[in-house]
Protein backbone atom coordinates (compact mmCIF):
# COMPACT_ATOMS: atom_id res chain seq x y z
CA UNK A 1 0.00 0.00 0.00
CA UNK A 2 0.93 3.58 -0.62
CA UNK A 3 2.25 5.39 2.17
CA UNK A 4 0.11 8.86 2.27
CA UNK A 5 2.88 11.40 3.63
CA UNK A 6 1.99 13.31 6.34
CA UNK A 7 3.79 16.19 6.57
CA UNK A 8 4.31 18.80 3.84
CA UNK A 9 8.11 18.04 3.37
CA UNK A 10 6.94 14.14 3.07
CA UNK A 11 4.55 15.07 0.57
CA UNK A 12 7.48 16.99 -1.28
CA UNK A 13 9.61 14.26 -1.07
CA UNK A 14 7.18 11.93 -2.31
CA UNK A 15 6.34 14.05 -5.63
CA UNK A 16 10.27 14.52 -6.01
CA UNK A 17 10.60 10.41 -6.27
CA UNK A 18 7.95 9.87 -8.09
CA UNK A 19 8.94 12.77 -10.53
CA UNK A 20 12.77 12.01 -10.64
CA UNK A 21 11.09 8.05 -11.88
CA UNK A 22 8.70 9.91 -14.26
CA UNK A 23 11.33 11.47 -15.91
CA UNK A 24 13.79 9.04 -15.88
CA UNK A 25 11.22 6.62 -17.61
CA UNK A 26 10.28 9.78 -20.13
CA UNK A 27 14.20 9.78 -21.17
CA UNK A 28 15.08 6.45 -21.24
CA UNK A 29 11.93 3.91 -20.75
CA UNK A 30 10.88 1.94 -17.77
CA UNK A 31 13.85 -0.98 -19.16
CA UNK A 32 16.25 1.74 -17.97
CA UNK A 33 14.94 3.11 -14.90
CA UNK A 34 17.38 2.26 -12.26
CA UNK A 35 16.24 2.88 -8.51
CA UNK A 36 19.96 4.00 -7.96
CA UNK A 37 19.09 6.38 -10.18
CA UNK A 38 16.46 7.59 -9.06
CA UNK A 39 17.99 7.76 -5.50
CA UNK A 40 20.29 10.38 -7.29
CA UNK A 41 18.19 12.37 -9.12
CA UNK A 42 15.68 12.93 -6.64
CA UNK A 43 18.68 13.16 -3.80
CA UNK A 44 17.03 11.10 -1.51
CA UNK A 45 18.52 7.98 0.51
CA UNK A 46 17.25 3.85 -0.02
CA UNK A 47 15.31 4.45 3.45
CA UNK A 48 13.26 6.97 2.41
CA UNK A 49 12.31 5.57 -1.13
CA UNK A 50 11.15 2.39 0.57
CA UNK A 51 9.30 4.58 3.19
CA UNK A 52 7.29 5.74 0.82
CA UNK A 53 7.02 2.77 -2.01
CA UNK A 54 6.71 -1.01 -0.57
CA UNK A 55 8.89 -2.02 -4.27
CA UNK A 56 9.73 -0.77 -8.09
CA UNK A 57 6.31 -1.49 -9.06
CA UNK A 58 4.54 0.76 -6.43
CA UNK A 59 7.01 3.27 -7.41
CA UNK A 60 5.84 2.31 -11.18
CA UNK A 61 2.10 2.54 -10.47
CA UNK A 62 2.70 5.65 -9.05
CA UNK A 63 4.78 7.66 -12.10
CA UNK A 64 1.71 6.34 -13.97
CA UNK A 65 -1.19 8.37 -11.49
CA UNK A 66 1.57 11.31 -11.70
CA UNK A 67 1.57 10.93 -15.67
CA UNK A 68 -2.30 10.82 -16.01
CA UNK A 69 -2.45 14.09 -13.98
CA UNK A 70 0.33 15.93 -15.78
CA UNK A 71 -0.99 15.14 -19.44
CA UNK A 72 -4.27 15.87 -18.50
CA UNK A 73 -3.26 19.36 -16.91
CA UNK A 74 -1.07 20.04 -20.25
CA UNK A 75 -4.35 19.83 -22.35
CA UNK A 76 -5.90 22.68 -20.46
CA UNK A 77 -8.34 24.90 -20.70
CA UNK A 78 -9.08 23.25 -24.16
CA UNK A 79 -9.87 19.81 -23.10
CA UNK A 80 -12.58 21.06 -20.27
CA UNK A 81 -13.86 23.23 -22.31
CA UNK A 82 -15.02 21.40 -25.76
CA UNK A 83 -18.12 22.72 -26.45
CA UNK A 84 -18.04 23.77 -29.80
CA UNK A 85 -16.07 22.69 -33.56
CA UNK A 86 -13.91 25.82 -32.68
CA UNK A 87 -13.10 24.15 -29.07
CA UNK A 88 -12.26 20.99 -30.69
CA UNK A 89 -9.99 22.36 -33.10
CA UNK A 90 -7.90 24.38 -30.72
CA UNK A 91 -7.91 21.28 -28.44
CA UNK A 92 -6.45 19.26 -31.57
CA UNK A 93 -4.02 21.73 -32.52
CA UNK A 94 -2.43 22.24 -28.81
CA UNK A 95 -1.89 18.39 -28.82
CA UNK A 96 0.07 18.36 -32.27
CA UNK A 97 1.49 22.12 -30.83
CA UNK A 98 2.97 20.27 -27.86
CA UNK A 99 4.29 17.58 -30.22
CA UNK A 100 6.37 19.87 -31.89
CA UNK A 101 7.84 21.54 -29.17
CA UNK A 102 9.62 18.34 -27.72
CA UNK A 103 10.55 17.80 -30.95
CA UNK A 104 8.35 14.91 -31.22
CA UNK A 105 10.44 12.79 -28.54
CA UNK A 106 8.73 10.79 -25.84
CA UNK A 107 5.14 9.88 -26.89
CA UNK A 108 2.35 9.95 -24.74
CA UNK A 109 3.80 10.20 -21.32
CA UNK A 110 1.06 7.69 -20.52
CA UNK A 111 0.29 5.86 -24.23
CA UNK A 112 4.33 5.26 -23.84
CA UNK A 113 3.34 3.30 -20.74
CA UNK A 114 1.30 1.03 -21.36
CA UNK A 115 3.62 -1.65 -23.82
CA UNK A 116 6.55 -1.18 -20.75
CA UNK A 117 3.62 -1.92 -17.79
CA UNK A 118 0.44 -3.64 -19.23
CA UNK A 119 1.74 -7.08 -19.38
CA UNK A 120 4.77 -6.92 -16.62
CA UNK A 121 2.32 -5.88 -13.42
CA UNK A 122 -1.64 -5.89 -13.14
CA UNK A 123 -1.97 -2.99 -11.07
CA UNK A 124 -0.27 -0.89 -13.42
CA UNK A 125 -2.56 -1.48 -16.13
CA UNK A 126 -5.50 -0.70 -13.58
CA UNK A 127 -3.81 2.36 -13.34
CA UNK A 128 -3.01 3.20 -17.09
CA UNK A 129 -6.85 2.07 -17.92
CA UNK A 130 -8.25 4.35 -15.27
CA UNK A 131 -5.97 6.83 -16.36
CA UNK A 132 -7.17 6.67 -19.77
CA UNK A 133 -11.11 6.90 -18.19
CA UNK A 134 -10.08 10.20 -16.99
CA UNK A 135 -8.91 11.70 -19.89
CA UNK A 136 -11.96 10.23 -22.31
CA UNK A 137 -14.63 10.92 -20.41
CA UNK A 138 -13.50 14.68 -20.55
CA UNK A 139 -13.70 14.20 -24.06
CA UNK A 140 -17.33 12.27 -23.78
CA UNK A 141 -18.66 15.63 -21.87
CA UNK A 142 -17.96 17.93 -24.42
CA UNK A 143 -19.53 15.59 -27.22
CA UNK A 144 -22.46 14.84 -24.73
CA UNK A 145 -22.38 18.57 -24.27
CA UNK A 146 -22.78 19.42 -28.07
CA UNK A 147 -25.12 16.51 -28.84
CA UNK A 148 -27.32 18.28 -26.48
CA UNK A 149 -26.85 21.70 -28.10
CA UNK A 150 -27.35 20.13 -31.47
CA UNK A 151 -23.80 20.86 -32.71
CA UNK A 152 -23.60 16.84 -33.15
CA UNK A 153 -26.55 15.05 -34.35
CA UNK A 154 -29.27 13.75 -31.76
CA UNK A 155 -28.56 9.71 -31.61
CA UNK A 156 -25.14 9.93 -32.16
CA UNK A 157 -23.13 7.55 -29.87
CA UNK A 158 -20.69 9.69 -28.20
CA UNK A 159 -19.18 7.25 -26.13
CA UNK A 160 -17.77 5.56 -29.77
CA UNK A 161 -16.85 8.82 -30.74
CA UNK A 162 -14.87 9.62 -27.75
CA UNK A 163 -12.98 5.93 -27.87
CA UNK A 164 -12.31 6.67 -31.95
CA UNK A 165 -10.99 9.72 -31.22
CA UNK A 166 -8.49 8.61 -28.28
CA UNK A 167 -7.08 5.63 -30.45
CA UNK A 168 -6.45 8.80 -33.00
CA UNK A 169 -4.46 10.59 -30.64
CA UNK A 170 -2.80 7.53 -29.10
CA UNK A 171 -2.01 5.95 -32.78
CA UNK A 172 -0.83 9.42 -33.60
CA UNK A 173 1.40 10.01 -30.97
CA UNK A 174 3.07 6.26 -31.79
CA UNK A 175 3.99 7.33 -35.23
CA UNK A 176 4.73 10.61 -33.95
CA UNK A 177 7.69 9.04 -31.77
CA UNK A 178 8.27 6.10 -34.17
CA UNK A 179 8.98 8.79 -37.05
CA UNK A 180 10.02 11.77 -35.46
CA UNK A 181 6.95 13.92 -37.16
CA UNK A 182 4.75 15.68 -35.36
CA UNK A 183 2.96 15.77 -38.58
CA UNK A 184 1.92 11.89 -38.03
CA UNK A 185 -0.60 13.07 -35.16
CA UNK A 186 -1.74 16.29 -36.80
CA UNK A 187 -2.91 13.94 -39.72
CA UNK A 188 -4.24 11.57 -37.33
CA UNK A 189 -6.49 14.38 -35.66
CA UNK A 190 -7.39 15.61 -39.22
CA UNK A 191 -9.23 12.27 -39.79
CA UNK A 192 -10.64 12.25 -36.31
CA UNK A 193 -11.76 16.00 -36.89
CA UNK A 194 -13.20 15.11 -39.81
CA UNK A 195 -15.24 11.81 -38.83
CA UNK A 196 -16.37 14.06 -35.49
CA UNK A 197 -17.69 16.32 -38.05
CA UNK A 198 -20.03 13.90 -40.06
CA UNK A 199 -21.84 13.59 -37.20
CA UNK A 200 -22.90 17.11 -37.58
CA UNK A 201 -26.29 18.03 -38.45
CA UNK A 202 -26.56 18.21 -42.21
CA UNK A 203 -26.96 22.20 -42.13
CA UNK A 204 -23.64 22.56 -39.67
CA UNK A 205 -23.58 24.72 -36.72
CA UNK A 206 -20.32 26.49 -35.62
CA UNK B 1 27.02 -5.31 -36.91
CA UNK B 2 24.77 -7.95 -37.18
CA UNK B 3 26.43 -11.84 -37.99
CA UNK B 4 24.75 -13.09 -40.47
CA UNK B 5 24.70 -16.92 -39.89
CA UNK B 6 26.14 -18.93 -42.96
CA UNK B 7 24.82 -22.16 -41.70
CA UNK B 8 21.34 -23.51 -41.65
CA UNK B 9 22.28 -24.77 -38.22
CA UNK B 10 23.49 -20.98 -37.67
CA UNK B 11 20.09 -19.41 -39.00
CA UNK B 12 18.11 -21.36 -36.79
CA UNK B 13 20.10 -20.47 -33.57
CA UNK B 14 19.93 -17.30 -34.57
CA UNK B 15 16.40 -17.41 -35.03
CA UNK B 16 15.85 -19.07 -31.84
CA UNK B 17 17.16 -16.30 -29.98
CA UNK B 18 15.74 -13.72 -31.62
CA UNK B 19 12.21 -15.44 -30.84
CA UNK B 20 12.97 -16.28 -27.57
CA UNK B 21 13.87 -12.66 -26.83
CA UNK B 22 10.55 -11.29 -29.02
CA UNK B 23 8.58 -13.85 -26.56
CA UNK B 24 10.04 -12.85 -22.96
CA UNK B 25 9.24 -9.38 -24.25
CA UNK B 26 5.73 -9.72 -25.53
CA UNK B 27 4.96 -11.67 -21.64
CA UNK B 28 6.51 -9.04 -19.55
CA UNK B 29 7.97 -6.07 -21.41
CA UNK B 30 11.84 -4.84 -22.24
CA UNK B 31 12.79 -4.49 -18.93
CA UNK B 32 12.14 -7.49 -17.53
CA UNK B 33 13.71 -9.34 -20.22
CA UNK B 34 17.20 -10.47 -19.18
CA UNK B 35 19.83 -12.05 -21.49
CA UNK B 36 20.14 -15.01 -19.36
CA UNK B 37 16.45 -15.51 -19.52
CA UNK B 38 16.98 -15.47 -23.26
CA UNK B 39 20.20 -18.27 -23.01
CA UNK B 40 17.65 -20.19 -20.88
CA UNK B 41 14.33 -19.99 -23.31
CA UNK B 42 16.71 -20.62 -26.85
CA UNK B 43 19.03 -23.19 -25.03
CA UNK B 44 21.93 -21.40 -25.85
CA UNK B 45 25.39 -20.74 -24.59
CA UNK B 46 26.47 -16.68 -23.70
CA UNK B 47 29.18 -17.69 -26.53
CA UNK B 48 26.20 -17.97 -28.92
CA UNK B 49 24.28 -15.08 -28.25
CA UNK B 50 27.62 -12.64 -28.67
CA UNK B 51 28.81 -14.69 -31.47
CA UNK B 52 25.59 -13.75 -33.35
CA UNK B 53 24.87 -9.92 -31.81
CA UNK B 54 27.07 -7.61 -30.18
CA UNK B 55 25.40 -6.23 -27.21
CA UNK B 56 21.53 -6.48 -25.58
CA UNK B 57 20.70 -3.37 -27.89
CA UNK B 58 21.65 -4.82 -31.12
CA UNK B 59 19.56 -8.27 -30.09
CA UNK B 60 16.62 -5.37 -29.58
CA UNK B 61 16.79 -4.17 -33.05
CA UNK B 62 16.43 -7.94 -34.34
CA UNK B 63 13.17 -8.44 -32.30
CA UNK B 64 12.25 -5.42 -33.94
CA UNK B 65 12.17 -6.89 -37.35
CA UNK B 66 11.45 -10.14 -36.47
CA UNK B 67 8.25 -8.31 -35.18
CA UNK B 68 7.58 -6.22 -38.20
CA UNK B 69 8.13 -9.83 -40.05
CA UNK B 70 5.25 -11.50 -38.19
CA UNK B 71 2.77 -8.74 -37.92
CA UNK B 72 2.82 -8.42 -41.51
CA UNK B 73 2.50 -12.39 -42.05
CA UNK B 74 -0.15 -12.33 -39.50
CA UNK B 75 -2.19 -10.14 -41.80
CA UNK B 76 -2.03 -12.19 -44.78
CA UNK B 77 -3.68 -12.64 -47.05
CA UNK B 78 -6.28 -9.66 -46.26
CA UNK B 79 -3.37 -7.03 -46.00
CA UNK B 80 -1.57 -8.06 -49.62
CA UNK B 81 -4.40 -8.04 -51.53
CA UNK B 82 -6.75 -4.50 -50.38
CA UNK B 83 -8.82 -3.84 -53.49
CA UNK B 84 -12.01 -3.29 -52.57
CA UNK B 85 -14.24 -1.81 -49.66
CA UNK B 86 -15.41 -5.93 -48.46
CA UNK B 87 -11.27 -6.60 -48.83
CA UNK B 88 -10.59 -3.60 -46.10
CA UNK B 89 -13.60 -4.20 -44.01
CA UNK B 90 -12.33 -8.29 -43.84
CA UNK B 91 -8.67 -6.94 -43.05
CA UNK B 92 -9.90 -4.95 -39.91
CA UNK B 93 -12.68 -7.56 -38.92
CA UNK B 94 -9.11 -10.17 -38.88
CA UNK B 95 -6.96 -7.29 -36.67
CA UNK B 96 -9.99 -7.75 -34.05
CA UNK B 97 -10.34 -11.26 -34.23
CA UNK B 98 -6.43 -11.68 -33.69
CA UNK B 99 -7.18 -9.25 -30.65
CA UNK B 100 -9.92 -11.79 -29.14
CA UNK B 101 -7.37 -14.43 -29.77
CA UNK B 102 -4.71 -13.47 -27.83
CA UNK B 103 -7.51 -11.79 -25.10
CA UNK B 104 -6.47 -8.55 -25.89
CA UNK B 105 -3.11 -8.94 -23.91
CA UNK B 106 0.19 -7.97 -25.28
CA UNK B 107 -0.72 -4.82 -27.94
CA UNK B 108 1.05 -4.65 -31.60
CA UNK B 109 3.93 -6.38 -31.56
CA UNK B 110 5.37 -3.25 -32.98
CA UNK B 111 3.63 -0.54 -31.67
CA UNK B 112 4.22 -1.74 -27.92
CA UNK B 113 7.96 -1.51 -28.31
CA UNK B 114 7.83 2.17 -29.65
CA UNK B 115 7.45 3.08 -25.79
CA UNK B 116 10.33 0.81 -24.70
CA UNK B 117 12.77 1.69 -27.10
CA UNK B 118 12.33 4.73 -29.33
CA UNK B 119 13.99 7.00 -26.82
CA UNK B 120 17.07 4.48 -25.59
CA UNK B 121 17.97 3.29 -28.82
CA UNK B 122 18.24 5.46 -31.90
CA UNK B 123 19.17 2.11 -34.08
CA UNK B 124 15.71 0.71 -32.69
CA UNK B 125 13.68 3.71 -33.43
CA UNK B 126 15.06 3.62 -37.04
CA UNK B 127 14.04 0.25 -37.04
CA UNK B 128 10.83 0.91 -36.05
CA UNK B 129 9.98 3.78 -38.19
CA UNK B 130 11.03 1.51 -41.06
CA UNK B 131 8.64 -1.30 -40.05
CA UNK B 132 5.82 1.04 -40.05
CA UNK B 133 6.78 2.67 -43.49
CA UNK B 134 6.52 -1.73 -44.69
CA UNK B 135 3.21 -1.95 -42.77
CA UNK B 136 1.74 1.57 -44.20
CA UNK B 137 3.03 0.73 -47.62
CA UNK B 138 0.87 -2.23 -47.90
CA UNK B 139 -2.49 -0.33 -47.31
CA UNK B 140 -0.94 3.23 -49.22
CA UNK B 141 -0.86 0.37 -52.08
CA UNK B 142 -3.91 -0.80 -51.79
CA UNK B 143 -5.84 2.60 -51.21
CA UNK B 144 -3.85 3.83 -54.77
CA UNK B 145 -5.40 0.91 -56.35
CA UNK B 146 -8.81 1.51 -55.08
CA UNK B 147 -8.66 5.43 -56.17
CA UNK B 148 -7.17 4.18 -59.89
CA UNK B 149 -10.26 2.09 -60.24
CA UNK B 150 -12.88 4.73 -59.48
CA UNK B 151 -13.38 3.13 -55.48
CA UNK B 152 -11.93 5.99 -53.78
CA UNK B 153 -12.42 9.85 -55.60
CA UNK B 154 -9.52 11.02 -57.84
CA UNK B 155 -7.38 13.34 -56.26
CA UNK B 156 -8.03 11.57 -52.94
CA UNK B 157 -4.65 12.06 -50.45
CA UNK B 158 -4.37 8.27 -49.98
CA UNK B 159 -0.96 8.79 -48.25
CA UNK B 160 -2.36 10.80 -45.48
CA UNK B 161 -5.36 8.19 -45.20
CA UNK B 162 -3.06 5.57 -45.14
CA UNK B 163 -1.25 7.27 -42.22
CA UNK B 164 -4.55 7.96 -40.26
CA UNK B 165 -5.73 4.47 -40.73
CA UNK B 166 -2.65 3.39 -39.47
CA UNK B 167 -3.27 5.36 -36.40
CA UNK B 168 -6.37 4.16 -35.89
CA UNK B 169 -4.87 1.10 -35.42
CA UNK B 170 -1.96 1.35 -33.19
CA UNK B 171 -4.18 3.50 -30.89
CA UNK B 172 -6.88 1.27 -30.68
CA UNK B 173 -4.64 -1.85 -29.73
CA UNK B 174 -3.07 0.71 -27.12
CA UNK B 175 -6.48 1.01 -25.62
CA UNK B 176 -7.23 -2.20 -26.06
CA UNK B 177 -4.41 -3.34 -24.38
CA UNK B 178 -5.02 -0.80 -21.37
CA UNK B 179 -8.08 -2.41 -21.26
CA UNK B 180 -8.38 -5.16 -21.69
CA UNK B 181 -10.68 -5.30 -24.65
CA UNK B 182 -11.16 -6.25 -28.24
CA UNK B 183 -13.90 -4.03 -28.42
CA UNK B 184 -11.50 -0.51 -28.50
CA UNK B 185 -9.67 -1.56 -31.59
CA UNK B 186 -13.40 -2.65 -33.22
CA UNK B 187 -14.47 1.03 -32.58
CA UNK B 188 -11.27 2.73 -33.55
CA UNK B 189 -11.61 0.78 -37.21
CA UNK B 190 -15.04 1.17 -37.60
CA UNK B 191 -15.12 4.99 -37.47
CA UNK B 192 -11.30 4.35 -39.92
CA UNK B 193 -13.44 2.60 -41.80
CA UNK B 194 -16.28 5.12 -42.05
CA UNK B 195 -13.22 7.71 -42.43
CA UNK B 196 -12.02 5.85 -45.61
CA UNK B 197 -15.59 5.20 -47.07
CA UNK B 198 -16.28 9.13 -46.80
CA UNK B 199 -13.83 9.71 -49.97
CA UNK B 200 -15.70 7.13 -51.94
CA UNK B 201 -17.18 8.78 -54.84
CA UNK B 202 -21.29 10.03 -54.09
CA UNK B 203 -22.30 6.52 -55.71
CA UNK B 204 -20.99 4.13 -53.61
CA UNK B 205 -19.01 1.08 -55.68
CA UNK B 206 -18.90 -2.09 -53.58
Amino acid sequence: MLVEPRTAKGKATRERIVASAAALIGARGVAEMSLDDVLARARVSKGQLYHYFEDRDELLRAVVGFQADRVLAAQEPELGSLRSWRSIRAWFDRLVELQTAVGARGGCPLGSLVGQLAEADKGARNELAASFDRWEGRLRDGLTAMRATGKLRAGTDVAALATATMAAIQGGLTLTQARRDPQQLATALDAAYAHLRSHAPRRRTA
